[in-house]
């Protein structure tokens, strides 16, 4: 059975705690923005595509309660919300993309009528929930074929290397890279996934080791500090991680230690993947250098579930993600559209108008 | 005042348990070579050089106790002792040379009096405390030399990436990649020092940074996963670090993420250094492939200070050390004798007979 990480019907919306995650899968309620943000904020949920959808949702959430008298005021509600949204975690795009959307659909809708209007906002968030995990699927087959037809194999199939979280705990559901191991399995061709520690939060070893042995997938964890040795002494066909932005130039933001993992790959000649839906792809951003990196406290570096584990008065940096340029990008970007050269998604602008794929 | 890991006094050893640092300082006895062989094995001491005088110090300390009725008898008590010492941690070089050599000492020796061989083994055994502590200050102020000779600085001195804890307690004091540090800074040329938390035992975290910390350097923690995104956007002027073993041809074998903070280094132009007393050099091991990693258990990596921190059930790899080929070694070999390319390391045993440095 697959995890359900986010439980939502109309008007209720339930969030699996992520910070409690492998020792307890407890649900959080979400009853408004604020407890959206906040949940966003402290990562009881976590990955750019879940970012969106739990922010969205809360939105939703507190719009069906809510009464507007007027539309103006429901467009100034609305707008102060998802700016707000947006706050919570500044480096993923998805939020913001979702924001601006939410916001142009109301500014440029002709409807007259407030609870029509609300009704339809909420429709469309709710869409996206479904339309997610379907943009997930395709992602993850398109990247499985690419894989197929161009990676090395042993005799058992294919060995791939992610990084943090991107399963169902980090999107809609399914996932994005993770995704793409799902894929890839369900051909009866995964030989072997490695995931990452992926310190300081260790959402490989808590999250993306939690949905392997879920999932029954043949697995194994490692440190960070163990992707060189891995590469060159164990087969790797491929290496796979998820995105929190896309520039239009096709540097990647993701989380701190993708760059690290990208140099590695070349060194090593293995194929980098980057699975990112066109959702995380960013159309004013031209370059990676452009990105804000969120830097985050240093108590995450020093505790680990409350215990301290580094000396007291070090000074720390702990920078939550970094960028990894395009031409380090050497299998390329999977999409729901199919699977790019990094440095040619600036071409998906587009094809999404366009609705075709190349 | 200067961190003393290690106390020792004729037939008494005591030694700080690392594995309770930060938290508390507390010293365990060594009352033979039963307890020498765990406090290798369970890493209440670690780091090359300090395996090798704990272990023969706790050799010692049994000597001292026991009474021999002939020199058989004493040699082959000594040969096994030193021959278990070297099984705690088959990696680090120097705790079987150490063994070998008071072993030739041993069988070469024209003494016909068992109490004076007994005396002359405990008192080479002492002198190797001295001496290691004034090779690593050689060594140290050679590698710093080395740096300001060849490596670029901003205004306020030279700021140095190191890996793992190779400090006052690793070794029997000073340090070696830490000691080239420290005599960086003592000349008033260290702007900056970065050292990694070094998963899954956090040396770095818990080690380094509490020496770091005592003796007031300017210093920053950060993740393994970091150190890519810290040569791209920080200016670093070398990376150093220790060995646990050198092989003939300039390959090392030290800590796990070393191989791949050699290549990262590589990929940003940031010289690389191994400092590596001549102890760590091993003259039968021809290559590094040839070197013995040791894989420990898997609950290194899904426990931190007895709390659970990955997903039950999950799959674990953790080898303790990897292999940094003489190719990557950028920056030079610094030993007490002075820092030598890594392909020139093969010199160094005739230099160390003929007791001449090029």
């Amino acid at each position: 059975m697959t995890l359900e990480a986010i439980k939502y019907h109309a008007g209720s919306l339930q969030i699996l705690d992520q910070l409690l995650l492998p020792h307890k899968s407890h649900y959080v309620d979400i009853r408004c923005v604020e407890d959206g943000w906040k949940a966003i904020k402290t990562m009881q949920v976590r990955g750019a595509p879940a970012i969106a959808i739990v922010g969205c949702l809360s939105f939703a959430v507190e719009l069906k309660k809510k009464k507007f008298e007027t539309i103006q005021e429901l467009t100034e509600f609305s707008n102060k919300s998802l700016n707000y949204l947006v706050t919570a975690r500044p480096t993923a795009v998805n939020m913001s993309k979702s924001a601006k959307m939410l916001s142009a659909l109301l500014s440029s809708s002709k409807c007259d009528d407030v609870e029509e209007l609300k009704q339809g906002i909420i429709d469309h968030i709710e869409e996206m929930l479904d339309k997610d995990i379907q943009d997930n699927k395709d992602l993850s087959n398109y990247a499985a074929e690419h894989i197929k037809s161009t990676c090395n194999k042993s005799n058992d199939g294919y060995t791939i290397l992610t990084h943090c979280n991107t399963g169902s705990l980090a999107t809609a559901g399914y996932g994005t890279a993770l995704g793409v191991v799902r894929s890839v399995h369900k051909e009866g061709l995964l030989d072997h996934v490695y995931c990452t520690e992926t310190r300081p939060y260790n959402q490989g070893a808590r999250l993306t080791a939690y949905e392997l042995v879920h999932d029954e997938l043949p697995s194994t964890l490692i440190a960070d500090s163990m992707v060189a040795v891995l590469m060159k002494t164990r087969k790797i066909s491929a290496v796979v991680v998820g995105a929190d932005r896309v520039a239009v130039n096709g540097d990647v933001a993701n989380k701190i230690g993708t760059y690290q993992i990208a140099v590695l790959a070349k060194h090593h000649n293995v194929p980098f993947y980057v699975a990112a839906p066109v959702t995380c792809h960013d159309d004013i951003i031209q370059d990676g250098n452009d990105i804000t990196i969120e830097e985050r406290p240093a108590d995450e570096l020093t505790m680990v579930s409350g215990v301290r584990v580094a000396a007291k008065g070090i000074n720390c940096w702990n920078p939550a993600f970094d960028v990894t340029p395009a031409k380090l990008i050497t299998g390329g970007i999977a999409t729901e559209l199919g699977v790019f050269a990094a440095d040619e998604v600036k071409q998906l602008k587009n094809q999404v108008k366009n609705g075709s794929k190349s």
